[in-house]
């Protein structure tokens, strides 16, 4: 998505040749026009699946994942995340391993929100290692409900996670794919 | 707001006389519909007044923030919860202090985003006691920002926020106000 992608490159900070900052325009401070851009590219992406509920999780998938069940009338469930101590009744948890802060946290939906027949699309704003959307995925699977897509606005294509969701056949639509950083430069994968 | 109103009599659980559970469409699941229309409601209401940006408090006052920003073409901020010791460099913060939990968390906001001469709207999901409030009008102030308004989706009216924030000589719209729960029965203020 090229607004998205020239978006990155001017925007964007990169602080170490893993980690990019993009709180200007993504998760700490919203530019709302762009993430309307952004889920009106979701919706003609997927556009061939049929989805009855959007799953994301707190805090910086929800203005994505709002924006894109806007257009697509359906709900949005966000997952809460919890201290790992913190055990929420009738809800499905799972853990997720941030390798940023190299710690692991719990993600919950209460399940009244995911039901066995659901047809589910993952919104989430970046995919790295794929621990988010794993957990999402095991948090859908608890609840008897199918994952039929994932969304992400920026997939870091130089960590696993990507190729390894797709692998296990999920289709994933990642509107800017980052192949590398090294140098103090941006280069995305075509 | 009537549509509001009436999602709240239908689909609001009364947990305690001082607690409302609207987890089925506004803090957990959220129906993208009923939040573009309460943004079209803050749009009206503050339809008198020139705001430049956003200021809510992550998660539950994204999605409404969100979709507001999008019809007024103004960025989002979104105030970030943090562990009382976390100290983050470039960054205003304050303290809320939750009832609900009877405990204490830090919210900051990164310096780059708030600035002297900005004209901001807080909005958010829920006013009570009006602790989230104060902090995100303190974090505003520290950066010589200037608070022009404040939109919360639902106003408990039987606590002190909303009379203390009035007579602080804030604007509030409040879409509903409850005026008591007692008796598992909704009372809205007219």
């Amino acid at each position: 998505m090229k607004l998205l992608k020239n978006r990155i490159l001017k925007d964007g900070e990169i602080i170490t040749d893993q980690i990019l900052r993009v709180d200007s325009f993504l998760n700490h401070q919203i530019d709302p026009e762009l993430i309307d851009e952004i889920a009106s590219e979701f919706c003609y992406k997927f556009s061939d699946v049929h989805f009855n509920k959007i799953l994301t999780v707190e805090s910086s998938g929800i203005a994505p994942a709002v924006m894109t069940g806007l257009k697509l009338s359906i709900p949005v469930i966000f997952a809460k995340k919890n201290k790992p101590s913190t055990i929420i009744e009738n809800s499905y948890s799972a853990t997720v391993h941030s390798y940023t802060k190299n710690s692991d946290y719990e993600i919950s939906v209460s399940s009244k929100y995911i039901k066995r027949g659901d047809h589910i699309l993952i919104i989430d704003d970046f995919l790295a290692n794929g621990s988010a959307s794993r957990a999402l995925i095991n948090i859908a699977e608890q609840g008897g409900a199918k994952i039929d897509g994932i969304g992400v606005v920026i997939e870091k294509g130089f960590q696993a996670g990507g190729k390894l969701l797709r692998e296990m056949g999920y289709k994933i639509i990642s509107l800017a794919i980052i192949e590398s950083m090294t140098g103090n430069k941006i280069q995305f994968r075509d």
